[in-house]
């Protein structure tokens, strides 16, 4: 059998586990007869057309290791979209010259739904041009807004920060709301999809307590919410509030915005003082944070299902490539809730691409602010498990430092014009 | 020897490792001979003048060992002042009219400054008023700013926290710089004291890396934060800033404040927004979060020193309380950084009452906006170790649900006026 490299790219938001999907990818493709080496694009799809190659070869076995616990996107990532291949071909053939100078003829995306989109303009600009590449893409976003799949690697982990983070603090404010704070409210990521503020949810009993979520899928009424927030009050002695990032009045505007918001304050970015400054016109001391990356790359706190099926979908990934899977990715395929059993399937990469997955109407209560038991029989067994991270002796995590070793460049230069 | 009653509350900003020194108290107290039981007062000094007194001998072992992983004041804490003895003796008279009906001769409070004082103002009053009073304190904040004691239990668990967060969020930026966000910026606690603000400096090598620590001992200077910005996007390809809620101008202004901060923006808290804004008008995309009550909540990721001197200052107040040392308060005193040695010592209370300990300028190097190495030696040993809590079958972790039976009151209700 003839053997080919493998280049592994990163694109879009990272996440606590994307690395560990880089280093199963890695370790995989070693063990696989028809791949010789992997390369990993520097900075995703730019690193193909830059040819910086990282020789993923020359990292020690120790480093792999804590690559599998290291945020982050170790390789780098990138926020590139690449044009319709029917309309401009250029970046495409000099995408192909790159792959062909380094005998590249499988190419895994790890990436969400604009990476998958990104990967099957690559597939099919391969066919045009003729040569012969396998494109396949890994399953991250801490969104969990991919369609085809039960759940993204990145988002058990995320799902987890965000259910240990408000509960924590639940109790923190609960003991403060005697004397002084009252409400607390944390906003976490979700511009279109409200699954990790949903997250939030696992941290209390069914029913929500003393919580309210406000999921970007469901448009805010001020005065409901300001009337539901008097009774959480009255009835717990305080309350927490967990918004999305993307949360939308009923005209669909999001309440936050760069530049001015809707209320006309001069608003430098944050859901989170908004409706903490509601509350606080409603009469209530008000604390309030934002989650922000803390919540996606916290390894600390990682899923141990996460980085399960973070290693699941590069092994697979790399199996698809040598397959001659074209424009195929790996999904996680839910068997039964309790106990939790699943599997990896592939599905081509149409079903992911431009496609968004919002939290199901089954699975949130907009009236009462909180998860159904459906909702909670989802993400349940998704935040189960602890899969620490291990710690050097000054009481940090210890994360892989490579060497990234870029390969002899082939080619000239890459010039857009 | 007769046997009196123990009277226990928390007090202030809570913790993650507060209810750690309550477990302790009430573990110590139980093979104490000279007491009987431990009451703990709802909500701090309140609980006493209202005589909501907790009767913790009903809690059951489990409850109890799992306290001691349950972050927040799990028998609710106060924002109360006192008023000064000489002034008005009414409240005092209440307390020991409470204290005398439940046969409490020793009053242990757990807090910071403020509450130090608290217990100096009580432990003069029960003098003046002729009741046989023992007030001891119990240090905690996660300000780490009380005045003699090298650290407050609260603090490593907060600084393993900042630390942890800011060397991940730093990962994030880092993969995403390339052709996306370049500036991170992180809000973390300290109105006055920047140590919180300094612990984000243990995750990077001596020197800052792409690292800027804004505390608020440090007026900040616009034109030279910008250009050192600047200065280390163009070398690391990327800037994460630490700045703690208290940042100051030159003239001593807060940067942030209720209502209209002095950009004239109306601004409804949190600096993180305004430092992201000026980063945003240097040219670079920015992502901001605010770490608020997450970080002194967050016992997932609590340091195992700050757990042992945890429990370590509840034992010894047990003790300083029944050998009659009167306002006094363990603290904890270093002997050795490497290895890192510590002991408990008793210290009156006035030594702590009213002051502020500040981040000292050999700790931090204003110039570079980072810490020293003598600032790392401080650090460093604080955060070594991990005290996880156990997880229950939902992913969360195990808290504890306290009955919290309250005594038969004794008294009328209490008037102030």
């Amino acid at each position: 059998m003839k053997k080919h490299n493998l280049c592994y790219a990163q694109s879009g938001g990272v996440t606590a586990v994307i690395n560990t999907s880089a280093a199963a990818v890695i370790a995989a493709a070693k063990t696989t007869p028809a791949v010789h080496r992997v390369y990993a694009a520097q900075n995703g799809i730019l690193g193909v057309l830059n040819e910086e190659l990282i020789e993923t070869w020359h990292e020690s076995g120790k480093s792999l290791r804590q690559l599998e616990q290291t945020p982050g996107g170790a390789f780098g990532s990138c926020r590139v979209k690449l044009p319709d291949p029917n309309d401009d071909l250029v970046p495409y053939a000099r995408l192909m010259d790159v792959f062909a100078a380094h005998d590249i003829r499988y190419f895994l995306y790890n990436g969400g739904n604009d990476s998958a989109d990104t990967a099957m303009k690559l597939s099919a600009a391969a066919r045009t041009l003729n040569y012969p590449l396998v494109v396949v893409g890994v399953p991250k976003t801490i969104d969990n807004d991919l369609a085809a799949t039960d759940t993204c690697p990145g988002f058990p982990s995320a799902a987890k920060y965000v259910a240990v983070s408000i509960a924590e603090t639940m109790l923190d404010v609960a003991s403060m709301s005697a004397t002084s704070t009252k409400v607390f409210v944390l906003e976490v990521m979700g511009r279109h999809a409200g699954w990790l503020a949903a997250a939030a949810g696992m941290a209390v009993p069914v029913g929500g307590g003393a919580l309210m979520i406000l999921p970007p899928e469901v448009p805010w009424r001020r005065a409901h919410f300001v009337a539901t927030l008097h009774r959480r009050v009255k009835k717990y002695g305080y309350a927490a509030v967990v918004v999305s990032e993307g949360l939308c009045d009923s005209k669909g505007n999001f309440l936050s915005a760069d530049g001015t918001d809707q209320f006309a304050h001069h608003q430098l970015g944050g859901v989170a003082p908004i409706i903490a400054d509601v509350a606080k016109h409603a009469g209530y001391k008000c604390h309030w944070g934002v989650a922000d990356y803390m919540q996606r790359a916290a390894r600390h706190i990682a899923s141990a299902v996460d980085a399960k099926q973070a290693v699941a979908v590069g092994e697979v990934a790399v199996q698809l490539a040598v397959q001659g899977k074209n424009a195929y990715t790996p999904v996680i395929r839910r068997l039964s809730d309790s106990p939790y059993r699943w599997r990896v399937e592939a599905t081509s990469l149409k079903k992911v691409a431009n496609r968004e997955r919002k939290l199901p109407t089954t699975y949130f209560n907009r009236e009462q602010y909180c998860i159904t038991a459906a909702g909670r029989r989802y993400l349940s067994p998704l935040i189960k498990g602890e899969a620490y991270p291990t710690y050097n002796a000054t009481g940090l995590p210890e994360y892989a430092i490579l060497k990234k070793q870029l390969a002899h460049k082939k080619l000239p230069p890459y010039s857009a014009n």
